[in-house]
């Protein structure tokens, strides 16, 4: 199995989920995070007045996938989060050696 | 080393503290997140009336553990963490290659 | 590609980053997390009186990295969030089997 995770505007976790319906995926965690990329957070008026913004607000994404599924799931993921401006967003595939559904204790494949 | 990662139910955090401690294990991180399984969330009553809630606050737990003990960590926290009904969560496991106590500066199994 | 995870002291978030950036990375994610160690949380005076403080606020900081820059990075963190008390917090480092910069595309190391 394989975790997807993405680091995403909030804005897009909507299209990324329907996205992520639409392949068949059927779980997904999120969270409140913050971050910065290249631009080393951004400069925003406010206000009239011109803040330097250090961190931006954005939300970790983490779906558990089957392998075969991980590639779809990445494309996906990064197609739906996609605005075309900065900070869209990173999106990082990572191993994973086990998996249990808690209710039933089912493993592997079949916890997903 | 191992990092084992849970989704499991706020009402359950307790009880798989409990367990964790029980086995000897002596560190824990959790946070606050949301998400949704198979059940793609789920309809509940509230003040009478019926609403679709597409995500449901969960906490994620992650436990590093050394590689002896990761087996035994997340059986504990699936038996912790189980109510029997849906909603109850996922349990994964993920490599680590490297760990260090910041204060120390030990690594590796020391450092867990 | 490497994913380096740390649970640091609140406080010391602002000395990781100017650690991190005086090395050139360029990104980091940060999120809000509780935890204990070895102490298994502690106990504080508050308003006069000792409580059982039972899990600790603490701030999870992860960089995604090339595979050349892990230890550095992993010993740059260590370095700027101890402070020398119970406490200080945990790294670790994952591996990381792609990524992606959302807005362009790229993968690999080019999109970190
Ligand atoms: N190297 C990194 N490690 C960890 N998180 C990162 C890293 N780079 C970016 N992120 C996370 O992803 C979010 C969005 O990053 P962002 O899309 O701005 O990346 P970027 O490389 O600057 O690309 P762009 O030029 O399109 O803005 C950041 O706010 C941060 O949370
Ligand atoms: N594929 C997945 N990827 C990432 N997180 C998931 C996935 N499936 C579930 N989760 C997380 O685990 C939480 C609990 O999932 P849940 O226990 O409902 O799984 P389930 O497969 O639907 O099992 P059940 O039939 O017992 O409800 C979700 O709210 C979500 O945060
Ligand atoms: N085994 C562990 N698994 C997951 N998270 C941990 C673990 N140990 C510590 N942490 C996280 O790191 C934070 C800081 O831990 P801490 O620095 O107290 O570790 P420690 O081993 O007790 O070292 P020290 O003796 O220096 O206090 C904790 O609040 C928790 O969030
Ligand atoms: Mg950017
Ligand atoms: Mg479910
Ligand atoms: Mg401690």
């Amino acid at each position: 199995m394989k975790l997807v995770t993405a680091v995403v505007q909030q804005t897009r976790v909507d299209e990324v989920r329907q996205s992520l319906t639409a392949l068949g995926v059927r779980g997904m965690t999120i969270a409140d995070v913050q971050g910065y990329g290249r631009q080393q957070g951004h400069t925003e008026i406010y206000r009239g007045a011109e803040y330097k913004v250090d961190v931006v607000d954005k939300t970790r994404v983490e779906v558990l996938v089957n392998d075969v599924d991980a590639d779809e799931v990445l494309r996906a993921i990064v197609s739906a989060a996609r605005s075309g401006r900065v900070g869209d967003g990173k999106v990082w595939v990572t191993p994973v050696e086990s998996v249990v559904r808690v209710r039933t204790g089912e493993t592997g494949e079949q916890a997903i």
